[in-house]
């Protein structure tokens, strides 16, 4: 029997969970919902699937076996508690929240269930990231000494978006915070960040924002994770990961829309542009990852990336924000 | 109304086709055949579809629009013609034929016929390849004077299949002789070969075959296309298209499993293993071949790469066996 | 007339500068000194050239015309002095001294000479490095965001080295605090770094030093660069710059030994080994160093890094190290 | 003792090869001649040396101990005959002649000599392109199979050089027919080429030349080497060698004039315009070269590329010529 999901939020990344849960072979959409009924009818039609009435309907009808949260921020504990409640295995979009203290309630109030919790972050299931770091943990360059991490969006979000996103920490880096985590496989120990305005600097200022951060992160044991991130690339999304070792270097490089290469009167080698945007670059990360969630509600694997790690995140995300207010390095244990 | 298709053939190719018909969303698999029924039957079962009895069968039922024959070579004549005069447009895998008679009787026996026919010349619809040919059709790099075509496998056909595949010029070479006319887009005037036996020396010798060629093409103007090809490349299946021209040069290179590169004391830079096969590496092309061929189906678009172009390449093969036979360059006027 | 250039100091540095300027076509080479008569000697009887008995000789010297100070780092401050006061035009290897306090008090003494001081921070004239400063210059790539500047030595300094460097920020650190400098082409306005003992912890705990570091420095209108270093990159000098900015992005990458790239079973596309040492990997900048000094002795050229910008580095690399012992982002406006 | 090197010919490659001498710790400049007294001047008064009345009076100086005859080609055979009979070993430029008939000749005459006659093909002392060599020699990609070699001029020759080279095949072709040679290590059994004018018909149609060439070899043992030629590449100096082998590949990519590549709105990772021209191209190469001469005038090392080699390319040139004009593969044994 192939697991049935469903999808609550049909927005752009709720659009492409369910069109890859439909495609799966090892997954079948069992519906979809969204507050603005049109969205939601579209998707249900496209697929043939119900449009469920509400995400209490959704979560509980017995033809759902586990939930995708691809809804606003501001649901996501509420969605996430529900699903627990009703013991069905969950995957929710990062962040879980914009609130550090409400996410560590939520915490506490389903720290009893074994409902699994995976959380979406992406980059872990990307092949080439992945393999960078699994060639780190298998010990092919040594010890790791230094992650360096760019992560730069094409374009300044629509508008309206940064507004409500939480800001740059919790919205953008949070993934690179999980990734540094996920590589470095190891607390981190301090947070020291950096936040400018220089690519909208009008909007920044009226939204509290940053646009162009970066971020060092230290474990325990004085492994070093530096973050480089920019709202926007001219040229591009720009996404590379790179690990130093003491007995080598991996790097995970951006991906192209093809293998074309020109050469001309005043340039030799110039390669096609970078993938655009997201939900093509990280188009086999995000295949992977239901991949590995349809394992995790068949019983078969255990959650890959769950509740902690997003926690986790959104923590250091706050580590970020205290690091640059206050114009110092902030534990990540005066956090909690 | 989706374009109804059939598969004739459920080997590796077949299967492939099958699934990609299956799974895109213009177009509806409308059965499947094989002359080894458990074949067939693993197809029809997967996507629960048809499991025709005969090729008659299959090409004449009303609930077939259009045919898709990936059957062994011998059988592409017979196929194609009774596909043609049942209506159906086809998709034919390369080659129609080892026979330049039999192809030329078959062009004059479906003279007549409007029934499009569409030659398997995948590489034609690589991302890669198609974006080099499309910069030079657009005059990106001038006036076309070099083309350079590097196809090696990643390593020798298995048992069996040399001896009934025509010769490296007619099964291998085949799709650079079609992708050098493709670019070129001008007649070829000239072909000069060699042949040698450096892989498996003796296989080559009992099959009157090489399994390692190069083909210089010149065509009417005296623009140049040098073909290099291998049976074996241990490194992995090396597909590259250089052009080069007036004003620039675009190549096409290889693509990799991922975007990983690697630093060690010994080497910088390592990247990753080339895709293996050639259903991974064209995979896209694959797609976009059935998108063209869909389209071709609805009456939306023209062949792209038809009959002609399947016959002008068997051509070019043979003249390649001559060239090597006789030591000599050949006319292609002299073969018809 | 071409300048006659002594040399003080015959280590590693210093024979490599008398080999340069001897071979050079606008400079001659008129002598050289060493605390060791041996070094000194045999620099000198390769180029024929007179080995003075002390500095004061060298430099008062009426056949030298300027003097290249590449002695130990405690002797900068009393040689550069005794250049200025000579009237003979220095080229002074970095760091000017390892404390800050003594390099202000000179640059009072020194405040109403207007003989040129130039500073050795050779990576400015590498010619990848130029380029990438040059084109973000030229607005090639708009405004300038974030510079990322990656710097690791192949392999710890040899015994006895660390000890007396005094310190990886002012040691190693500061050439990319000054080349950040160079290519932000503004004022500093924080600075936060961190540091790790990864490589050799024993050592770095005894010199209370670190052989991995991070910093990052915020120009005055917020222009980031972020700098890594480490004492031991397995697989060479690695030495990398990256320019991001509102237009583009220009990268300065590693050299190799050769355009060298191999394909195996394992990998593909593996370059050859970086360019080994920086007297390697910085030939061509040493020699365009030369040139610029000579070009600045013949008063054709006015200095283009001088003492203030050697003071700047070393305050930018006290400013690091009190980074990390008080785990703050400092204000360059808080050291002077 | 450094052996004395008398250059003769103060063109273009003259005056670069007198410039190594005079810089190379282990030559000395003994003087120069050429038929322009203006030109021997220039290069005599640089350097501070001898500017020989007659090659006679060069060649016959007991002050010069190697003869360097980087003349007019038509000049070759004299001059080397001259200095052979001298007892004074030579470093000729290639090709020896344009007639095989005369090499042939003074191959007779000088058979019974033991003074050296090394050949100026420049290419076989590339770093990139001898470490290729040097890999597939040391068995590191197993037995040789094919051998690309890409070679393409940034601009035609200037105005009357073109009239009197003899034509492509003995000018541009023959430095890659020596280092296909070189690199297969094997007698060349057969030579087909093709000939085109795209570049400048005019003047191709008016000097019975091609501007766009290309060769196929095959060995005794069937090795293929492919040589692709032009006389103008807009993107620059094109110098490409591949090696495939049947456990691996290696190829000697181009050089850049830096590594800078830059990323913007159209394309990413465009690298530095290629090396221009062959003088700075193959800057490390000449220098190798002159390396090498300079053991072998010293006794130290036999010569590493002889006349015989010059007359083999010379050979392969005609056989060339030969393929065209008959339309067939031409084997190496029908000229001698």
């Amino acid at each position: 029997m192939k697991p049935r999901i469903v999808v609550l939020g049909c927005g752009r990344i709720g659009r492409m969970h369910a069109d890859n849960i439909a495609a799966h072979s090892k997954t079948e959409l069992a519906g979809v919902f969204d507050i603005d009924p049109r969205s939601a009818a579209s998707v249900a039609k496209r697929h043939n699937v119900t449009e469920f009435s509400s995400t209490a309907e959704a979560i509980e009808s017995p033809a759902v076996d586990a939930v995708l949260i691809a809804a606003p921020t501001s649901t996501h504990v509420e969605l996430l508690e529900a699903s627990v409640n009703a013991g069905k295995p969950v995957l929710c979009e990062k962040p879980i929240d914009l609130s550090l203290e409400r996410v560590n309630r939520l915490k506490k109030r389903i720290a009893g269930s074994n409902v699994p919790v995976m959380l979406g972050f992406v980059r872990r299931f990307d092949p080439g990231h992945a393999a960078a770091r699994k060639a780190a943990a298998c010990g092919e360059i040594g010890e790791i000494h230094q992650v360096i991490i760019t992560s730069r969006d094409p374009g300044m979000a629509p508008d309206g978006y940064i507004e409500t996103s939480g800001g740059i920490y919790r919205d953008m880096t949070i993934h690179d915070l999980d990734l540094a985590r996920f590589i470095l496989d190891e607390d981190i120990a301090t947070v020291s960040a950096s936040g400018s305005r220089l690519v909208d600097p009008q909007l920044m200022v009226r939204c509290n924002d940053f646009d162009t951060v970066t971020v060092t992160l230290v474990s325990e044991s004085g492994r070093q994770a530096m973050i480089t991130n920019s709202r926007k690339a001219i040229y591009g999304y720009d996404q590379r990961v790179e690990i130093f070792g003491s007995q080598g270097m991996v790097i995970s490089g951006n991906r192209r829309e093809n293998e074309l290469t020109r050469y001309g009167a005043e340039t030799t080698g110039a390669a096609a542009k970078l993938q655009h945007f997201f939900i093509e670059r990280y188009r086999e990360a995000f295949l992977a990852e239901i991949d590995h969630f349809a394992a995790v509600v068949a019983g078969q694997a255990s959650v890959p990336v769950g509740f902690e790690d997003g926690r986790i995140a959104l923590l250091l995300a706050d580590a970020c924000g205290l690091s640059v207010a206050e114009g110092r390095t902030v534990r990540t244990d005066e956090l909690t």
